[in-house]
Order: structure tokens, then sequence, then C-alpha cells
């Protein structure tokens, strides 16, 4: 694959150098294994301190097993877990969600966007009530942010959801895959972003955004957390040598290394869109908030595209005006990058 | 904890210097995700060369996700696995094979040294047999090379196994965690240690042994490997970046690394034997095979040297003949660690 | 509960006469447990007589229980089971099929008259082999005959979602809650309702029609019932008096009493269907084809319904047009109970 | 098989008269389904009076269903459950309990009686904590009561096991399937011998001393039945006419029937243990407690019981001293089958 012209996902990105650094920086002699060294602990406080409040953060290698774990703990495996129809958990996991919480029923709502609102959880709970023991259990609310559509939940479009699951006493989660991204976007504190508005344990993305293979479940309300670590340690995801994977992520929040990349990654992803809004023909679903653009172009041009070396995905179902495609732009993405892709699709376009 | 003075386990150890060479060498822009990179293909072939057939090979970042994703794949639901009673899927993996095997069984053996044996299988599945549909199916054998008392199978043990196993269609699973200090001691091909004897599936460590975060499943029998890709996935083991695991595997196998590191810790393991072998009153359980002790000394001496900064665990049940310790080398321990510790044992013993 | 005036479901009924005598005729002495007594026996060589190939035949007590085991049998873990949206093993089950398929997941197509079509069966697949290891593997299809929506599916239509199906090797399950009133209405063998259109397996029901307590599950494909026996026995469905249970079934069947009971359930369906048809301001989804109508009637009509003591389910989300009811009848309806009830809508009518 | 000679297990009984009538005397007209019923509420009165507390009871077919669903209730996915190592839920139920409670390991203790101590389990929940995250966390006690070795606990043996799992927060479960057998030789109120003692949950056995499939889980602290309808439903035993499965057990405590059943069993097997007292080169294991009596005979001896068409089960691993058999008693046994027997002993000793 060539260093350029990858759309694609921002998980095909190189690690962020000052992530690689503190890797190396790591590796000085023995130290307690499967969590219990300095630099675990540290992170813990670092974390707490970054979102205002005493977290618990539990590092992983993959956003699956973030939050498939996250889920499993916070649902019971005769539960049904409320989020959107096509949210990562639904439909990109492999049914992981399933297998960790016991076979508990993830219930998708639709949308445009992949955000799912206030009413669709009062109508799911309301029906399952009404189907008493027939029916799995309200459990959970999982909405991703940013959204698989790439949208940014407002604020208090996220207090409106915790309010209404917290009313039928659902936890709620977030899958935070992308959340410097749509933190980047809402301009605002972590604290504001997630458990000032509700959110309760939440899934951090850091290896899109920069890290080697770091992702954590972090949980606001400290009720929920008990015997997590041994759920964590049964699905093979407590490292012996753990000092590494968390010194990933305290250098991904050191100096603000999350926020730098995520805003340079939403950057591109605004410029690719500028100039792809002024080519005829082309059109997008809606204005990037985060690092994800859904881009309709005539079949043709695409073909060309990819022709050319481009990367990326065709997306959803097929349509009558064109071809959909996602473009993904990453902390690692350079202006000439998009100025290539532009001059392509300006090409193509000019070629018709 | 300091750098010297760790018996412990050899999981507290650092990254072997050429396995971190290789996670920095492999920075380089950005590839595809998720095991479609060039280093995971080029990992299958050197594998396959390595163990001179064609295996499949699937890297994961611990142990217990090796352990329990390979027998998953071999045990139904409703499966016995055959182990040893104190074996590391028994007792040390919080009942990760349960979970990943959808409640399987495992059925522990008991000896001295940590190996089982053919009759034991035999008896086993006689039992289970006449039980009928009452007790769980027989469906797999896991042995653990070297055990979990330090111990190593010899090669016609392994196949006598295998071969009782097979007469019952159970395939055969080794836990490999310390499967290179087995090997430095048997001092034979991997082919002859594994597959020759009839072993279907291994977990091959690489973590204890020197890498930042890499363990695999190695399947020799093709036939066992469906949908195993789909098993890794849902378990939140398959990583985006997966080529930073994959190279952690390439430089481990590279040059012998593997054997290298292995045979140091096992003369390390080796020479502090025979120094403790020269002090009255201290009695070994038997002699290091691969890179564990089992030593048996008196309570007040044991004291002394936790007081004096060394870290082991003691081990077992307790027993009248005094403490009994375990002691683990590793690629990563020195001459003058061991020194070390021989010098405050002859001291604890003086003092006396 | 008044003896007549209940139209809430078809499990609301007693025992039909001639399956309580069988229970009350088998009670003498001592006989094998867990299936080894000679009615069991007895049973799988009836049933396999009456389908016309050699089946086996697993009895349980529960419609849940059928359903759960069956498709525990024929999709792994990881597996996608297609179905329609509003099915029972969707919606009405608390989750049993995720549960004993070990997290397996289900996933619901949409249309109105509960059926699913050739179609929607190869979207989804084509979906699914398109995400690769990101999704759930496709395993297997489950359709209901007769459908949630009281409708039946032709004999080509089974078949060609069959085909469809086998193109793909996913195994296709019937849920025959209600087959004995979808084989009345179709009016043809049990073998051309079911294995010859190349249904797989299924689960037929003879609680809702006359039994105490009795379902089975219905292997026509030999390929798949390997340690079936092992998966009843681990759900705690193998019962240590089974023969009270297999001549439940044998009674079922004697002198085709499923079918006479089914007719008269049907036909009391369709004499109530007419009957509301001639009534102004009802209105009827569909005409019934086994024995549950979905009928749309003016909100002040279904109160006072309710209140003279009839009892049914309102059905649905709310519309705007009335409110619709499902309405049951069952072997055990007599003329008089449909005359009771029309009567009743009349009256309520010219109140008006 | 034949009405005599049969003392392979209670489990070949036919159904007590008076639960036969019972059930036939509920085949009334329509009825609310899935527990809705008069009869279930009324089982609910009728038990709380019987142990004097107000219960929770849940009526299921099998002992396997209600064990399963009890050990769910009560330890977590990654938890322990300590019990005896032959316990029915061990060696006999394929593996249902892992299952139900998703992979939650058993640990089995060693005894000649099957009964366990309160060492064993203070020992092992000390093992436990001091491996920490590695190992499964201690989550409940299971001791069966009468044991699979037919030995009845005494009340302050319950008591005592009780109190260590208490003061360790482990929830104690009693499984009851021979409880009646227990209750008559104890001779004490159902209250003292269970939740007096400390019982948290029990299942309660009816079938193998005269129901035709009742069993129970029975909750005496209402703190863990919390969504247990949900677990019962998704197992698929709830049932839809759950009248005929709750009046079974209402004519089981009916009069007093369960206890008239239990001791005439027990007297039969008291009656049978002293007749083989006297004939030489017969030894039992202990004196019957309950209804089964374990005897150790010289294999010719077995061997002619066997041909003369005796059922029972050679039990337990092969013995230098004779061979070890089993014998059952149920409420069905009559005098002369136990003079049978004794008579065809004493032939077989003559004949020697």
């Amino acid at each position: 694959m060539s260093v350029t012209r990858v759309f694609t996902s921002d998980n095909c990105t190189p690690v962020s150098e000052p992530i690689l650094a503190a890797i190396n920086a790591a590796n000085v002699g023995m130290a307690p294994s499967y969590g219990l060294d300095d630099q675990t602990a540290q992170l813990e406080r670092v974390t707490s301190e970054l979102f205002e409040t005493e977290v618990k953060i539990f590092p992983v290698v993959t956003g699956t097993a973030a939050n498939a774990l996250a889920l499993s703990q916070i649902a019971p495996p005769y539960g049904g877990i409320y989020c959107h129809e096509a949210a990562h958990i639904m439909v990109d996991e492999a049914g992981a969600p399933e297998f960790f919480a016991g076979g508990a029923k993830l219930i998708g709502f639709p949308s445009l966007d992949g955000k799912i609102t206030p009413q669709q959880i009062k109508g799911a709970v309301d029906y399952a009530r009404e189907m008493g023991v027939h029916h799995v259990s309200p459990s959970a609310v999982s909405l991703s942010q940013a959204t698989e559509w790439g949208a940014v939940y407002g604020l208090s479009e996220v207090a409106a959801l915790c309010d209404v699951a917290h009313q039928h006493r659902l936890p709620v989660h977030m899958d935070g895959a992308r959340f410097a991204n749509a933190l980047a976007h809402l301009d605002c504190s972590p604290a504001d972003a997630t458990w000032r508005q509700g959110i309760d344990v939440m899934s951090l993305g850091a290896t899109k955004n920069g890290a080697l293979c770091a992702e954590a479940v972090i949980f606001f309300n400290n009720a929920l957390t008990r015997d997590f670590e041994q759920r964590r340690k049964r699905a093979g995801h407590l490292w012996s040598k753990s000092r590494f994977l968390s010194v990933q992520l305290l250098a991904y929040f050191e100096g603000g290394l999350w926020l730098t990349n995520a805003r340079h990654a939403n950057a591109m992803a605004a410029s690719l869109s500028r100039g792809l809004a002024r080519i005829r023909e082309v059109s997008l679903l809606r204005p990037p908030e985060a690092n994800e653009l859904f881009v309709i172009l005539p079949e043709p041009w695409v073909k060309t595209l990819e022709t050319e070396g481009f990367h990326f995905y065709r997306w959803g179902t097929p349509r009558s005006d064109g071809v959909l495609i996602r473009l993904v732009t990453s902390f690692a993405a350079q202006a000439e990058d998009i100025e290539d892709l532009l001059t392509a699709v300006e090409r193509a376009a000019s070629e018709v």
C-alpha cells in the first residue's frame, strides 16, 4: 500500500511519533506485570485529572474489546442494548458484544446520520415493558461519538439521551473510537463531553488517532466497575507487560497530543469537503463534523479513482444518484494528499 | 521494582532489543489493517518454514487469549477438555477457556510434575463414554510444554499422549507459553517437538521470552482452522495495526533469537540450581529442565530473602519441610543476578 | 378466566382429551428413564412414517426450547441467523436463541405478513460476505409456518427460500409452533410441507393445538444431528420420565388428531373472519390462513369488548385508523364462542 | 422393563396417583398462560406456608434445569462455584451449570460420603483470593441433600457450611433432588432443614419421588430473585400451560404426600440394608440415610443378579474387594421387591 492515497480508514495509519517514543522509553528493566506497574497507576491519575473526576481506566488493545467488555459489564445476558442500526457494535464487531455479554441482544434504531434519539429509546423500552418476560430486558444504551456516519452529537443531544436512559435505569455507554475527533469538533472539555451529560462508561479510542494499539474502557460511574478487572482478564485482555499499553495512553494525553492529532484530521476532512463541494456533480451527505466524509460521485469517476490507486470504501446500499464512498482522514494525512485527491476528482469531472 | 532481584516471573521482563527495533522499523507510512499487511503474510511463510510444514498462525496479545481461542476452536460448548489440574488454563486464566468455549468444562488430572499421562486420558474418556449424555463429551486434550511445574515432556511422552487422544478422536493442544524454553531443553527441531508427535494446535508464547506483547495460535492441522479468524475478531483480538504484532514474532524467530533467549534463561536456571544444590537444607523439587525452579527453604531464610528485596512467589500448599518457592529466570537475567541470590541464600544459611 | 371469550392465544387452551388419556394410560410401572423407554422409540418410528423419511425427533416442553436448541445446532456462536423482524425467536423468546447459540446474532427482515423473501436473504449474505471477518458469518435461515402475522407460506415460497439458503450453504429451520394449522391450510402431506421443499430442521408445536406440554425438534437432515442429544441434556430439557412427553406426541399424531384439531381452529377463524367482514367499519389485515386474525376496530368498540370480558391482545404500534387487535382461535373453540364475539361486535357497531 | 427388579434409579418410577389425579382435575377450560394462572399463585402461597417464610418458587421440568438456573442466578460468568467432586452438577448434567452461568467454573472437593466441609470452602476461597484476578472469583456454594453417596447432612453441618460461605459472601444453594428423602430422615420441618440453617436457594425435586415432571427453584433470600423469571424464560423453561406443572407440586405437598412417599422409599432402603447386612461377604459403604444403598458384592454375584433381570448401576472406579453397586428404592417399591432381591443375593451367596 502506498504511503499516500489511503482514505480507507484511520486505522491504516502508522504510530504517532511521541507514542512510539514513549514505548521505547519504557523499555528499562523489570517491572511488575498485569497492570501493577507505575505507569498504569499514573495513567489512572492522569486520566482522572483530564476528565476532572475520579475515573477507572482499563486499557485494552482493540475498540471491539473495549466496547464488548464495557457492554458486558452493564447489561446482563438476558438484556437488550439499544444502539444505532449501523453502530460499530451492531455490524462491525463480528458479534463480540453478544459474545462478551453472554447472549445479550443489540437492538438497532434507524437514522440517516448515525444518531439515535430519546424517542427511540423510550419507544423500545415501552415495548419491552409491555412484552414482559417474553422480551429481553431493557438494559443499556450505547451511542457512538462521533457516529459511524461522521456526525457529532451536540452536548444537549447527549444529555437528552442520558436523561431518558437514566429515567428507565439504563446506563449509557459511549463508543468513543473517534472521541478525540468529536471532542475537537465540540471544542469543550472531556468532562463536558461525557459524564457531565450523563455518560456512565466510555470506550476511548486512541489507535486510529495515533497509538500503536491502545483503547480503553473508562468508567465515570464507580458503581459499575465491580469485578471489571476479572472480565478483562478472562477475555485475554490483561497484558502481562501492561506498562507498554499504559505509556501509549499517557503519551496520547501528554501535551494534548490527542487533540492536536484529531484537529489535524478534522481539518483535513474539512479541507477535502470544501474542495469537493466546489466540483459539480459531487454531493456530500452532510458537512463533515469529524474526520469522515460521505460523498456521492458518478460511478465512472469512482472507477477512475480506484484505478489511479486511491483507496476508500464504497459505502451503504446501491443508489440511483451515483456511488456513495467514504473518505477518512487522519492525523497522518498531509495537505498534499488532500490536494492529490481533489485534483484527481477534478480531472475525472473534466474528462466526462 | 528494582531491575535485579526479580525471580517472580519471566513476564516481568522488558522487551528484547531486536524485537523493539523491529517495531520501530515497521513504523513507516500507511498499511492495510486487520492483518492484510505484508508482514503478517510474511509471518505465515516464515513460521511454515520454521516448522517445516504449512501452518496457519494467528498472533494475539496474551497467552490467555491464545489458549482460550485455540480451545474454543477444538472443543464444543458441551465438551470436556482434559488437562493437568494445575494447568494455566485451569487455574490462572480466570475462566477464559470456559468463557471462549461457551461453557466447556476443563477436567484436571493430578501429578507432581505437571505432566498428564495417556492412562489419565483413557480413564477419563472411558468414564465419560459410560456416562453418556449426562456427562460432557470428551473433546480435546491440552498439555503444557514446559509444564507449570518446570518439567519438559520428552518427545515420546508427547507422542504417547497424542496417540491415545487421537484414538479417541480428541485433538491435542499444546500450551507453549514457554515453548522456546522447552525446545532449548529438548534440543530438537520445532517440527519434531510438535506436529511430528501429533500436536494439532499450539499456543506459542513470545512475551515471557522477549516480546512486547506477542503470542500466537499455530495450527498444524488445517482441518481445524475453519472460521478461526472470526473467533479471534469477535474476541477483540484482531488488531487494526496488526503489522506491529507480526513484526515482533518475525524478529523473535529471526536469527534464532527465540532460542538464544531461551537457552540463556535455561542456563541461568541451571546455574542457580547448581548453586542452590550445594547449600545444605536446600532441596529442589526436581532439576530444572526449563527456566523454573521449585525450591524448598526453611521459613526464616525465605523471610530474609523477601526482606532483602528478592521477588518470588511462595508456591503451592503449606508443607512441613519448609517453604516452597518458585524462582523463574529469563532472557534478561544476568549472571550477577544469580550470584546475588546464591550469596543471599548462603548468607541466610550461615546465619542460622 | 372464563372458559369462553378467550381469544388471547391458543396457549390458554386445556389439554385435548386423547392426549390426556394417553398420559394416563402410560402410567404403568417402572420404565427406563431419559428417553430410553419404548414410547420414545415408537415416536421416532411413527414420525418417520408420517413424514415419509427417516427423521430424528427430540421432544421438549416449550417452543422456545425447540427453536433455541435447533438454532444452536445449526449456527455457530459467531453466526448470523436470518429471520423476520417480528419472528417469535426475535422478539418473544427473551433472547433464548442468542443464549443457546452462544451469542449468535439474529438479523430480522421486515414485511407486512411475517414472511421473508429470497431477496432479503441474498442481500444480507452479500453484505456479510463483503464485510468479511468484521460481521457475523451467515449461518442459518429461520422461517415461521404459519407466520406471526397469520399467513401461510405456499410450498413454492418455502422452496424458493430453501434454494437461496442452500446456495449459500445455510441450513433452513422452520418454526412450526402452528405447523398443524399451516398444514391444514396447505392441505398437503407433512413431507411436502417441509423437507421436500428443503427444510432441514423444524420445531413442531403441539401445545397450542392440544398437548399438555409437547413440542419437538425434528431433523430431516441427519448430518445436522450430531451431539444434539447432548445439547438438549445440558439445557435441562431431557426428561427423566420421557415417556410422558412422547405419548403426548404419539396421541397428537394418532388418527390425525393434530389435523382434526387444527382444521377446527382454522374453521373457527374463517367463520369469525366471515362474520366480521360483514360488519361495517371493521377491517381485516388479510383473510386468515391459519387460526389468527388481525382486525382493525374503532377504539370505543375495543374498549367495549374488553369491558364485556373478551380477552385478546391489542397488537403492533398505534395507528390512526383504529385499534389493531389479534384474535386467536383454537381446537377448543366452540361455534357459540364465535357467535358470542360476533354478536358483541355487532352490538358495539350498532351502538355508535 | 419389568415392573419389579428395578433398582437403577428412582427416576424410573411412574407418577404417584394423587399427582396424576391433580393433572386430570386441572384440565378444565381455558386459563391464563405462562404462570399467570390461579394454581401457580396458589403454589407460592402453599410453599410459603410449608416453609414458614415468604418464598419465591419457580417450577421447571428437570433437576438439571433447576440447578443450572439457580446457580446462574447466584454466580457471575467469571465465578467459581464450590461443590463436591461427584456432585450431580459436576458430573451428571452435561455441563448445564457452566452453560447457564455463562462459563462459570465448578470446583469440586473430594470426600467419601459426598459431603463437603467448611474447611474445604475456606481453603478454596483463600487460594482464590491469593490468586486474585487470575483465578475465578469465589461466588457460590452448592451442597446436595441427600448427597450423591446417599448421606444426609445433619442440620449443624448445613449451618456450618452456610456460616463459612456467608462469611465470604457466597450464597448457598442446596441441590434437593432427593430433599424429601433427606427431610424424612432428618425428621424436622422444611424450614429447619433449609433457610433456618442459612440456605439461600434450593432445587426441590419431586419427579423421583412421584411427580410426572416437576422440580422447582425455591428462593429463601428475596434479594437473589431479581430477573430470575427472565432467566427461566430464556432457557425455554417457562411453560405456557404452567398450571399443569404447578398442580403437580400442589398435590406433592397436599396432605404430606411428599413425606409419605419419601418415608416409604427410605424404609424400603433400610429394609434392604438390614437384609443385606445379614449376608456374609456383603458389605455396605455406610448405613442408608435416604433411599440409596452402596453395596460391595463379589463379582460373580453381581453377574448373577444382572442375569436374573435385576437392574442397577455398577458404581465408581474398579476396586479389589468386589464390585460396588448402587441400589435405589422409591415410593413405588414394594416389600416383595425387596424380598425378591434379598432372596436372589442369598441364593447367589449360597451357590458359591
